[in-house]
């Protein structure tokens, strides 16, 4: 099978056109690709340069590229389309039934999603990243009031990625905080965590995969051993029961699914519509 | 104009329906609406309850909603498409058109997009977020070797956001290193990134967005002062002239902006499908 070119093209940053255009390849299976983004198409003349590279392409493959487009304006739209190549445009098949529906004109306005059109969502998106690394790893507990959730799990279950994505992407502010020999051995939870109880949710992990990851990080020590690893998710799990503490198990969970899982749990919304 | 309830319906995490979605609204002004994530529909029940939510909700706005949905399994969505809504599949409008163009079955296999499918490129992923917090904001210069991209720039210039995005997103290991009074008054360039000049970047702002970043984070201090910005900003634009170092102002870019501009300006490859 011939291997086939996947170009990603957009008038601004080609993130919903890879969106759109990975999720449908990952149905095609033992199909080989190579993928190509070009971003902010924002001219005629960049649209032809496009379809230049495009057609060379063709020639190259032997075999059509497959074009996955999100151009809002007719003008660069027409040119694209007219590429030797397999195009399906994500604004024309949808906006005509939606302007229908809706009884609106849409506004054929480049520059919308992903970029900064509304300030205030997008400062907050920023903002909530820098809570979540200020608030990494048990950090500024005195900034918890302000957390919309507050992550707990042993080291490397998952926090930190998952509130950096959870922060990035919408907006909500996340601070993590490690279960450690602390808590295990102490009076349970220490009061920094008690009083926000109802904003902890606990990330777990099975032992094996853990151990995997704490391995590759500090090879032989006993932080990576079946036994200090075994023993640490049981004292998490332990008290996660005792403090009625929802939780996820986060192995073979991507940082998308758990971020998706948690905000289904909680019922937090998505500051930002990204 | 009654407000439109938006519904994203996915088999997975939500986020291609989320993403997907959003960009088209982004192309109708004025409307109201309220959107509703309901991920993780894998069963046959779930679907259905989906489409009682659904239902119920029309009956209050008494308008339609407007469903966004990923399904990938005919079965699933055929009982969303029974709902009292507006409904615009994206799988179902594409999936078929693709398969003819490639000559393949689709696999109509649901939890591919966002998952771990990959788990190679998924540890790449956390990997490169890893690497973005130990590198940030000057930090493990030892570790530049591994470093794909250094991004180069004044405190607040955007460096840290847009590391963790292009190391979430895309796997790319990104450091970042704050151009400082040291870089100003000394000989230029520090060895440290003289011996990576190939691999730097840099971000600039313009001084009035650049005060009022600093100004939110320390009130009335020399830090946000119109002098000490305008200084820093001439001074960083000096050695990103001096040492040919691209860079790009990223004042009113979002974060997806910036780094598919450096994606595109310096060539690197996203590692991650995501």
């Amino acid at each position: 099978m011939s291997p086939r070119t996947i170009f990603f093209i957009s008038d601004q940053t080609g993130v919903t056109s890879e969106t759109l255009g990975n999720s449908l390849m990952t149905q095609f299976d033992g199909l080989q690709v190579q993928r190509i983004t070009l971003p902010f198409l924002e001219s005629a003349d960049k649209a032809r340069e496009a379809v230049q590279t495009i057609n060379a392409t063709a020639r190259t493959d032997g075999v059509k590229p497959i074009v996955f487009s999100t151009l809002v304006q007719d003008e660069l739209r027409d040119i694209v389309t007219g590429a030797d190549a397999f195009v399906l445009d994500f604004f024309e098949t949808f906006l005509e039934p939606l302007e229908r529906e809706l009884g609106l004109p849409s506004a054929h306005a480049t520059g919308r999603a992903h970029g900064m059109a509304d300030t205030l969502i997008y400062d907050r998106r920023i903002e909530a990243t820098n809570f979540a690394l200020s608030c990494d790893d048990g950090s500024r507990i005195e900034n918890y009031a302000q957390a919309d959730l507050i992550l707990v799990g042993v080291s490397r279950s998952g926090k930190t990625p998952t509130s950096l994505y959870l922060a990035l992407q919408y907006g909500i502010f996340v601070a993590n905080f490690p279960l450690t020999e602390d808590e295990f051995e102490g009076e349970g939870l220490s009061s920094a965590l008690a009083a926000y109880r109802a904003k902890l949710f606990g990330l777990t992990i099975e032992p094996r995969r853990l151990e995997e990851i704490r391995e590759a990080r500090r090879p032989g020590s006993r932080y990576a051993s079946p036994q200090q690893v075994g023993y640490e998710l049981r004292q998490a799990d332990a008290l996660f029961g005792r403090y009625g503490i929802p939780h996820l198990d986060t192995t073979a969970r991507s940082v998308e699914e758990i971020a998706s899982w948690i905000l289904r749990e909680t019922g937090l919304k998505r500051a930002a519509a990204s």
